[in-house]
């Protein structure tokens, strides 16, 4: 549910970028109109380029502060073969990021690797009665769009269980996969549907830490008394903790607020990013600072206002 | 031949980019010292990120110019199976380029799709006596790193016999494929040795336009009575055309310099770019002016001017 206009504007992501990369990686040049009104032409339409500054990729991602894209040129790929998926139940969370290593290190090349906790199981469920199995602690999806998937499957559900998985369902054809990939697709919905407001942490953590954010979560989910679901592009180490809370609580939300912070904060000891593909906006500004550090705000201030001296583009965002 | 730093400073790329893009693909972070002294770290250590503008791809490719990179962190991929080359003469340059393009869009993920033009095959067999056969006016080596090679080169090889190939010789293992191999990695020096000096131009065309681009150096060539050989990554549309010259003879070295430049000019016809891999420097900075712009190049001395106040790093280069 997006616009290209808004991926670009945000770097998007999402499930299929642990194989075939994020939104950045497919825009190849933009025409950008300045904020004096100029147009000013980015990047390239071939293949390869390096002809100065790559500006494009300067414009990707700066959520509409350094200029309005009025075109982009696009990089596309033949679409892939559908895609075949696996589900793998986990006693814990931990064992199902093991298993996450696993694969990932393996040279496995999945077209997408979920997970969602118990916490995004159970909300699922509850939503849409899809009937998963509630007394996983972790349920991973891995899905493969290879020559031979069903090969790619069986070798990744043998990791799987040697990771310590409970329980291994390789889907039998494309209908069995749709159905799997409706559960995690649900999942923010779901979430959402919990206390009728949420809010999605972006953290992203280098992938052999996954298993201590999952962990970190839950602690701060019970200091806070909150229900907090989490569900993460997990082949990327890319986690979407979603706090759910009822915004017409005030102590609620305050605890929803402050636990929102303390993910990004623990995020950030972990080594990772406090935005895999979001963006920053206003919620995360303070934030966006902490993890850029004096220099870079300062130079990056600086790039702003080179090309926005009075501030008129999107103001008040980001900085 | 290369050090990482130098692959930063210019956002390299070479023959497995066609299927594992360029070096700019694999710089998740930087730590620069600036021009004042401070230290800067861009970017991240996470498969993902999307915090504030993307500085670490502002660096990359700079070419010395906005500060000076002292580490990187780099994203790494499994080593891939070993690949299989297949080998296919063509009768026309036009043709092997209308195979280049049967190819990619088939679907098809070469690990390296490579094109000799007559002159380059001449220059090799001249340099180290490999016996390549000297009536092909273009060769066209395609590998695969794939699960299964063979088969994937079986489908090429019909693709190119369907473009027209006048012979399709797939290796049989890995030792024939690096022989291949060796007939591309030697073209460059061959090259060199035909006149004591080349100029290596290195033009970027979309991929379609690869046979005018061939076509345009051929009657350069004969304009300004020259050799000039041409290998490309034609995979990705990028062409190295090579000119070779005496260097103490000073109208052949004119004519050198003259026909350099008006197949910049070509690939820009074409809607191209004047360099898909190897930079700017000195030599080009007349016509990075011409492909960005005055509003492109505008806004990037001031980039520059904001990183670089007083002009010390790299002064001279790309502006």
């Amino acid at each position: 549910m997006c616009t290209i206009g808004g991926n670009i504007g945000t770097a998007s992501g999402g499930l299929c970028c642990v194989k075939y990369g994020v939104t950045a990686e497919y825009v190849l040049g933009l025409d950008v109109v300045l904020a004096d009104g100029r147009l000013m032409s980015t990047g390239r339409r071939t293949a390869k380029g390096v002809a100065g500054y790559d500006l494009t990729r300067l414009f990707v991602g700066s959520e509409g502060s350094l200029g309005v894209v009025v075109r982009a040129t696009l990089a596309l790929k033949p679409q892939p073969p559908q895609q075949l998926v696996l589900a793998a139940e986990f006693a814990s969370a931990a064992a199902a990021c093991d298993a996450v290593c696993r694969i990932m290190a393996g040279g496995h090349v999945p077209s997408l690797l979920e997970l969602m906790d118990r916490t995004t199981v159970r909300a699922v469920n509850e939503l849409t009665r899809m009937g998963l199995p509630e007394t996983t602690e972790a349920l991973l999806l891995a899905a493969f769009d290879t020559p031979d998937p069903a090969a790619d499957l069986a070798a990744v559900g043998a990791l799987c269980e040697a990771a310590g998985a409970t329980q291994v369902v390789p889907a039998e054809d494309a209908a069995e996969s749709e159905l799997l990939l409706q559960a995690r697709r649900s999942s923010l919905v779901a979430l959402e549907a919990v206390k009728g407001t949420t809010m999605i942490d972006d953290v992203c953590v280098p992938r052999s830490r996954l298993g201590d954010m999952l962990e970190g979560v839950e602690r701060i989910a019970q200091k806070y008394r909150l229900t907090i679901g989490v569900c993460a592009h997990a082949g990327d180490g890319n986690t979407h903790p979603t706090v759910c809370f009822d915004a017409a609580d005030p102590d609620e939300a305050r605890r929803a607020r402050e636990s929102f912070d303390e993910i990004m904060a623990l995020g950030l000891e972990l080594g990772g990013t406090i935005t895999g593909e979001h963006g920053v906006g206003v919620l995360k500004k303070e934030w966006l600072a902490r993890e850029l550090g004096p220099v870079g705000v300062e130079m990056q201030r600086r790039i702003k206002q080179v090309f926005d001296p009075l501030g008129i583009l999107n103001p008040g965002k980001l900085f």
